[in-house]
């Protein structure tokens, strides 16, 4: 096996995922020696070098003579177990996106300390983890959902999935899994990232989504079969949601929402941040409006503008607009006069003048047009509208 | 009667409101010279020449000596009639406010070509028209509300007026008529600015409204009695909302709503520009999202936040915030290891330490202290948390 490959993979489980030390390590004397190091406890901190001697020990390798590679060995065959495969920074598969996060924790403490990129990452699904990235979003938000966000988790993610667009999610209640079966049904490819180990049906509800996932899609996680979902691994995994793909969508959020954060992460990555709004009184779209306040934060109210964010120049949705109407042809001088014509009341043309505040000129060379075009009728009297207007004090119109 | 004054009310009554071509004409000679102008068609277009002329034949003025003191005279007469004053550029009670409007002229035809300002308005209540606009914000929006922008926009008024603002909009159905009603409600200060004659309960369905607020605030408009809503003034109304207040609130507005056409002229003016959202999928909310996804628009869910944008530095809202909890006071290194703790089943340090990620001796030092917060507590066997915790897979905590 690749050394440098191996020495990730041991990495991966022997330090819990994110950690900027571990990050800065290998970046400068690479994988291997930084494994070395991190077993041997020399030119790391007494923090790292504890917590990790913890979980050779856990491992029951704190003795071996290489428990780096004993390491490695057993989260092969934890893969095997759990019908999952491992990669790392040194496959082709890896998406280069993830190693963006370097950024995220260079840019200062806006978010979190520990926002390194993976060291690995465990798959189950028939997809290319690079080839199911390369044009996807996240559409993330509240677990505790209303029928309005199912509604728009559930079109947003179709309709992405439609176009071709792979949607990641995190795989929780709420909004993930609504985002999630939104894609499988329109048969698109969905990838669900884990706080926990790849085996477990975390949440127990979602036990056939995910499981159809693991089939048609990807389950992803940072962690070793047998990790159990903690609150501070939610926040650690979120920067990987944000960090795969081109832009996160959130759907509902509560002020304190999780998907907030995943938001803040694709903000610093420079992905496209984007919210959908909702009622200021629905407790869970407070989070959304909150989000919507920031700078640099996008209301997107249909999958064609969520396209317009994350797709290629030119990808622009369609202005939406209301239905053309007659008077649209008219020019300003001509519309004046028009709205000054009554629907039962014949008025001369002289009179249809001081009401609009035209010349008699003016008004007495369009009245005919405005004739031709169908708009009024004369008579003996003057004109008069043709049809019962919509209403002349319509004031939808513009 | 004062001649500069005579003439701007003339002027007001020759010429349809926001002419461009006056305006710029008024500024460069004066409003005596102005009328002089106008009424014998020299130095001026042959449009502007005949429009006159057609508005000094309808008021039988054609011949007269002195057409234009006719016309006043003719004015003072109808506000009388109709219980109403005429204010004027020259009088102490003119709002500085509505001159920016040249502004809106000058900079380009982004909106309309005649965006000038009023020559005089008409009113009727018992405020001072400047003391009442001093403190202002408009709240405009769709006709065809739903019970949401109903909801909203009685709430808004009701606060605004509540906290000494004045509640302007143009006394319509809907949104506008809501929050008159609002505002009334809490005593507080009202202005309906009207695209009609004063003496016009338009629309009648709001007569009983517009009565009260002509008796405790004030109904304003450009036009003089007898005058018809069309829908060309409804655009040229708007820009005196936006012009007279420090911002513009839109509640609900469909795609074509006039209110949109109304924030235009605040944005144009720099007032606020605030909106509120609402759902997606709602087809009053369209207008409102389509404007905040434009630059310079605020997404506004409160009172607050539209006081922070119109009021003076430091009246700034509240931050919204989740209820404070006991997690709050770890720092990041406590957080993980009592994420870590379970609660049913006891766990040694050194297990606590390699599930967190952590070493032996952060645990060791961290476990006593989070007993004595009252987080876990301690047994034979290990560490297990005190209370069932709200779930250590809630991700809605940030």
């Amino acid at each position: 096996m690749n050394e440098e490959r191996v020495s990730q993979m041991a990495l991966g489980t022997l330090v819990e995922p994110g950690s900027r030390e571990l990050g800065v390590l290998v970046r400068s004397v690479g994988a291997q020696e930084a494994l070395a190091r991190v077993i041997g406890g020399f030119g790391i901190s007494a923090q790292l070098a504890g917590a990790v001697q913890a979980r050779l020990r856990s491992a029951g390798v704190l003795d071996a003579a290489d428990p780096g590679a004993q390491v490695a060995e057993q989260m092969a065959e934890q893969a095997e177990r759990s019908g999952a495969r491992i990669v790392t920074a040194a496959d082709t598969e890896w998406p280069q996106a993830l190693d963006e996060l370097v950024r995220a924790s260079r840019e200062g403490n806006v978010l979190r300390r520990d926002t390194d990129p993976p060291m690995c990452v465990w798959l189950r699904g028939p997809l290319r983890l690079d080839e199911a990235l390369e044009r996807s979003v996240s559409v993330v938000g509240a677990r505790a959902i209303t029928g309005y966000g199912g509604y728009v988790a559930s079109e947003f993610a179709f309709g992405l999935a439609e176009r071709g667009w792979t949607v990641v999610s995190g795989g929780a209640l709420g909004v993930d899994v609504t985002a999630h079966r939104g894609a499988l049904v329109a048969g698109g490819p969905t990838v669900a990232v884990l706080p926990c180990g790849i085996e477990r049906a975390y949440p127990a509800a979602n036990a056939a989504v995910l499981e159809q996932i693991g089939a048609d899609g990807l389950l992803l996680t940072e962690w070793a079969p047998g990790t159990m979902p903690h609150k501070t691994r939610f926040l650690t995994r979120n920067r990987v949601i944000a960090a795969a793909t081109r832009g996160t969508v959130v759907i509902e959020a509560g002020s304190r929402s999780g998907a907030r954060n995943t938001l803040g992460y694709a903000r610093l990555l420079q992905r496209a941040a984007m919210v959908v709004p909702g009622p200021i009184n629905s407790a869970m779209s407070v989070g959304c409006h909150l989000e919507l306040r920031q700078p640099g934060t996008v209301l997107v109210t249909r999958v064609e503008e969520i396209i317009e964010e994350v797709g290629a120049v030119g990808e622009l949705a369609d202005p939406i607009q209301g239905a053309g109407r007659p008077e649209d042809v008219l020019d300003p001088l001509q519309a004046r006069i028009l709205d000054a014509v009554r629907p039962r009341r014949a008025m001369a043309a002289e009179q249809i003048a001081a009401t609009a505040g035209v010349s008699g000129r003016d008004a007495r060379r369009a009245l005919p047009l405005l004739e031709e075009l169908g708009f009024v009728v004369s008579g003996v009297d003057g004109y008069r509208l043709r049809r019962e207007p919509r209403g002349p004090v319509d004031e939808e119109d513009r």
